[in-house]
């Protein structure tokens, strides 16, 4: 019997000149970077559903990818446990150290909640097996809340309670099976949590009851020995009209106003912050400053295409810009890089997946070294630095002390002989940028 | 002398099959709509910086529109009263009870902010006078803290004390001008106040610093006698590449996380709602379910266009959509509906300006009816309702209470035989509005 | 056997006040407009595609809406017989007289092309059966050249020369149906004709053997007695990352470029418009004063996202100005209008179906009634032909005659005391809109 | 007197290495690539607009950047001449051999049209001068048609004969002067070429004369000596609310209708192509494959902003993929790298310019290399020529020599047991780029 990567060889660091495709040219895992490894500052993820279950469906195409893992005659739970061999035998080979994965992806189709709930238990027990015997870990674990028709208005905030409570059900499954794997995390991407009209919805009750639920996670994960982060991954629309966690700005507003904030963290995606008109720099940015930032959902989209393209991350530019904001962050706690990235649908080989997956992590691999260059190099945190030098002193320092007021403040501007506001530099900075990266 | 506004007659209501393009065919001031007057629904208010200030250039053209109000060799203090007469002449004419400005739309240019702040009072007598004359009242006040080069890298928000000093300065101002002309309202719309690279910002210490001016600002007006609302105008881009107020989510978490909630509400634009990537009806509806609804700056935007066009309010749609949260959310306390909009560039004439009015307050007139017939009509709100009933009882109920577990739940759901979902009925929904509308 | 609308009565006009969903409030078939029967204006047509077949798949969910239009029991070919059944069935109690199709609604699943083709055969025999006995006709046909994996890299753009080749053997059976089933158009959708990225990409070749295509289509089609129209349908992207048939005005320089402007027109959609960055009545425009406007496919996109929704017209703003085009064009002739259209996914019942048709059908007669209120009304024509009164007569005319050159034009420009230049009055004729349509 | 540029020294090539921000790391004039001098390759111009004339001004803010280049009492002759003394100083200092202007921009303001065509033609003497001493060259020059009141409706579109009879003029005024200069380009922007609203245009009018001004401009150059190239540079919006020059296939389609083809090529601009929906090497593409590359404007737009904000260059992905274009395309004959570009609001001092140039140049230098790195690699057009190997031989040269038809193509696809079409290897592409960028 063929194995599905069969073509896929052991994958080796061969360096920047190498010509090889089936090599890293820059992810060198054991090197070190600003004092600890490759690997430890990147902890890279595989995302289960893209790399295998997706068959390059789109709305208005059929599957081009073969996803039967081993004869079509098998029973759907040894057709789920060859599919996870080749999860393990893919990650073994890329060097991959964790996984993430959603309920469904790793179950064999079942015939109700019940079955659903012995498939979980008994694949989750193989997988632990794969775990054990590759050393590979769980980054995070989440349940599919938004692909069975029961969601379509919603799940946790779906109009009925029963579909709530559904929800329930696959989260406590998608917890037991997140802290059986010794997982640090559980993520809540709210794919059906919005609307499609407003004329038809109760927003104030949706959110309320968005909140509940996760409050009622939080009691179980905690009580069950979960004592890792939970995160909810902002995205602003796809595929409802509207998604309640919009952005960053957005959860973190949600997180805040119904006492969340102490347990939740941010898993940001690059394509999610795009779609929602921010930068994934803007994005890392604003969960950094509110020490939330938590994991990272690696991909790309496409600025001049509307939805979520998912494509394996390319460009240099923005991982650098990502890492930098990582490296700011004190680096990746319980998070890590998880590839949330698909080969395009005429990429249906699965030597596709894994020329996505080496070009991704050389890109990150490069993103971070640049990174430590633009770091180490100083020049832009001393422009930064020296940008704000009015507020360490003076009415500035008062500013910041909270100790001036309105009136100070207005009478000490009368008294100015001019206003002296600098150069952003932003032409500047921007060749510098390049300077590091191209030198 | 000819009088800017002389070809602009009184407009009356004539009813909606007058073709005379001077008269209102839809707002009749004092018909009762849901037991109050159209004029009490609908609180209409002047923007005096597009009415009597803008000249009609863009970033490719120079002004069309003729400002001098009276002769060119006026003083500059002749010249800002000339326009305050103007102001007055056009909000009499059509009917116009409030007004709304900036600082600098009712200053003379000034050499300094001694004879600035020495410029604005001796206008505010005068607007005073005029106030008391005509009965016109002032719905909110603000400061331009955009224009200025000085801003260039923001005021609150900027790298440089001297800077936010000016802006403290101007607010003081703004405050004082309000609190002498009986204004309920102050409003922050913070044009600069943002980013044009992350390269170059400390994102963090901004938001801490426009947050302390805000604080500011609030001591200072509570401690001189204003007990109206201070507002946060939304907007997500346009100056700055990224802004920090960028929508009504945004900003309620700021507002949360900095302790302002108790003093601010929202000033929603529909323009700046649509930039955004929001409809005008969300944005409403968020701040409605937050209790931060507060006042309306009401204008539409092209949806092909990534840039704040400012246009008349022309879509009765979206009238009627806006119009249904604000009598859900009790109708307007402080603030009103004020025309944050502008005549096209081509369009010079100042009858153009009276034509922009007349079919602005028109189309809002017909969104007030329009919503007040939905109400009435209550075909739309008993869907909703019954939409949501598996809450009222059962399982739904103690969701809602907060009485449930997620094991409670989880188990439920698995005791269930199917699962209930009804259609969502958007298709009948929409039918049924234009069945209202064009009944 | 229940059939799949049983639940949806004969639809009926009941006029403006009816409040029974299923009822028409506007659509009067009989009713004459501007001279002639509603019926003939609007020419409405079923989509079988979205009304017959689509589930309510999206990127996240798998299908709602229970497709089965017999025992599960049933072979493919009674299946499908069925599912015509079930079409005939609705158009009838909708009152619709036209319908649209590709080759894959109609068939049954095919081992190879030879039963494919010999399904298709035996299909459109049943078809015309049902079209015979109802009167129904069809307005189009067309191939499905996109969902087949063959096509994952184009069809007629292929750049295998055995995926162009089955490509010309659907176009084939499409054309063979059209013809056999008397249908007065042939609709080519690019929806692969394409590219993902351009850097694996001969955009030169490709755009040749579409031509080269629509050539040979031609070719055959009018050697086998097709005397209607071939259409283009202009759209920007998706499923593909840039589509060849970008817009109107992209298709038009294809089709002259490669002389094929005498046979094709355009089918213009409304969700295709907007994606590609233009309002639906500038697309309509472009078509019409290039003599290109063939037939419509009518929906409604939204505007803040960035897919094509497909959503059932309910904006009467959007179908008037549509029609106003229409009329302006002398109206359709082969084309008509065809409702590419499909309820959301949470709108799963067949009923909701016949509420989307119910309300398009209601908006498009609103939509006509409104447009030849305005054109009665006369005020819109006459500003616009009073606006570009210069050209006839004086240096105007020599403009238009082609009777000056840039010396004489200059030198008249030198001559003018001053340019008179008026306003463009855009609020004006937007309030004149209101007027009429809310009057 | 102090000269504006007296703080940018003469720029040289220091390499990669060096840190010296006036200094250039990869712009080497005389290194050869591919046969050619970078300086060839490139073509680097000065844009006269944005480096001498702009202030900074935006939609919400007064100028920053002081353009008085000689004492304020200065007539505005003597001020036109310091401004162009200026700009051969910085042209002179940076190595830029083109420049590219506006009529306006070297102008200084005058009374009425006689006196403006006087200015222009002392103006073009002083600057004939300049050129002389300098070697410096006229890379195209054209009219501003935009920003006067008089084109509020537009120019060659306008409703107002008295409108384009102006055009007209200084269209005279631009030819003479780019005659004069020995300029080889003449370009069209139309800035004001499109509508704010269908409801008060006619199309078909306007685009009609928008193709008589442009014969008459062809016949009035050829008959006075220019045989360089017209451009027309595409853009889809901005000012107007749709310009009919949206994009190149638009601009193409236009040019075959009205017979220009032979006499226009296209000047692409990078932001302006993102603004249409495009890439900027997909639009590059477009002019290739029709014979229509004529010249670049190279700049930079944010993905995330809807207006044009004509950066300056600094990715060097963008300017890899722009140099293959140019390179496939043969380089450039008459045309060349005009840098449409300005420094953010907030880089307010001549420095900032200097840095953007900087960084354009060296972004540009280094996507020249990368391209010819690329090419000489030759994995990526042997993918290509690869990908395309079934055109070749057998059914696939049928198509392209036109020697097949439906029939045939149908029956041979009958006649095929299995479809081959093979994996896009996008992610392999991307990868293969990332390793000859930053290997």
């Amino acid at each position: 019997m063929k194995t599905f990567f069969e073509n896929v060889p052991q994958i080796k660091y061969e360096g920047k000149d190498s010509k090889n495709p089936m090599a890293f040219k820059h992810y060198n895992k054991d090197e070190v970077v600003l004092g600890k490894k490759m690997s430890e500052h990147l902890k890279f993820a595989m995302s289960y559903w893209h790399t295998l279950c997706a068959g390059g469906v789109d709305m208005f195409g059929s599957a081009t990818i073969d996803r039967n893992y081993t004869c079509k005659c098998a029973s759907p739970l040894e057709m789920a446990k060859a599919k996870a061999d080749a999860a393990f035998d893919f990650m073994t080979k890329l060097g991959i150290e964790y996984f993430c994965f959603h309920d469904v992806d790793i179950d064999p189709e079942s015939e109700n909640l019940a079955e659903f709930k012995a498939n979980i238990e008994e694949m989750t027990d193989y997988i632990k097996g794969l775990m054990d015997k590759t050393g590979i870990k769980l980054l995070w674990g989440t349940a599919n809340n938004f692909s069975n028709p029961r969601y379509m208005h919603g799940a946790g905030t779906s109009p009925f309670a029963d579909a709530f409570a559904c929800a329930a059900f696959q989260i406590r499954n998608g917890l037991d099976a997140t802290i059986k794997l010794g997982g640090k995390g559980y993520v809540f991407w709210g794919g059906r949590e919005g609307y499609e009209t407003l004329l038809n919805t109760d927003m104030g009750l949706e959110l309320d009851n968005m909140a509940r639920l996760m409050k009622m996670a939080v009691e179980y994960g905690r009580s069950h020995g979960f004592d890792g982060d939970f995160y909810i991954e902002p995205k602003p629309k796809e595929p409802t009209k509207h998604q309640y966690d919009f952005d960053a700005a957005t959860v973190l507003g949600f997180l805040r106003k119904y006492g969340l904030e102490k347990d939740f963290k941010l898993n940001i995606e690059a394509n999610h912050a795009t779609l929602a008109g921010h930068t994934f720099e803007h994005e890392l940015t604003v969960a950094r400053i509110n020490d939330a930032f938590g994991s990272i959902d690696a991909n790309q989209g496409d600025y001049l295409l509307g939805w979520d393209t998912d494509e394996f991350p390319s460009n240099v530019y923005d991982a650098t810009k990502c890492m930098i904001q990582v490296i700011k962050a004190g680096g990746f706690t319980n998070g890590g890089l998880n590839f949330d990235a698909k080969v395009r649908r005429g990429s249906y080989t699965p030597e596709d997946i894994a020329y996505g997956y080496i070009n991704g992590m050389d890109t990150y691999a490069l993103g971070l070294k640049m990174a430590a260059k633009i770091i180490e190099d100083g020049r832009l945190d001393a422009m930064v630095s020296e940008r704000y030098e009015s507020y360490k002193s003076g009415i500035g320092a008062k500013i910041i002390a909270g100790e001036t007021s309105l009136d100070e403040l207005a009478d000490y501007a009368m008294s100015l002989e001019k206003i002296d506001v600098k150069s952003g530099r932003q032409e500047l900075i921007e060749s510098i940028i390049n300077n590091i990266m191209f030198s």
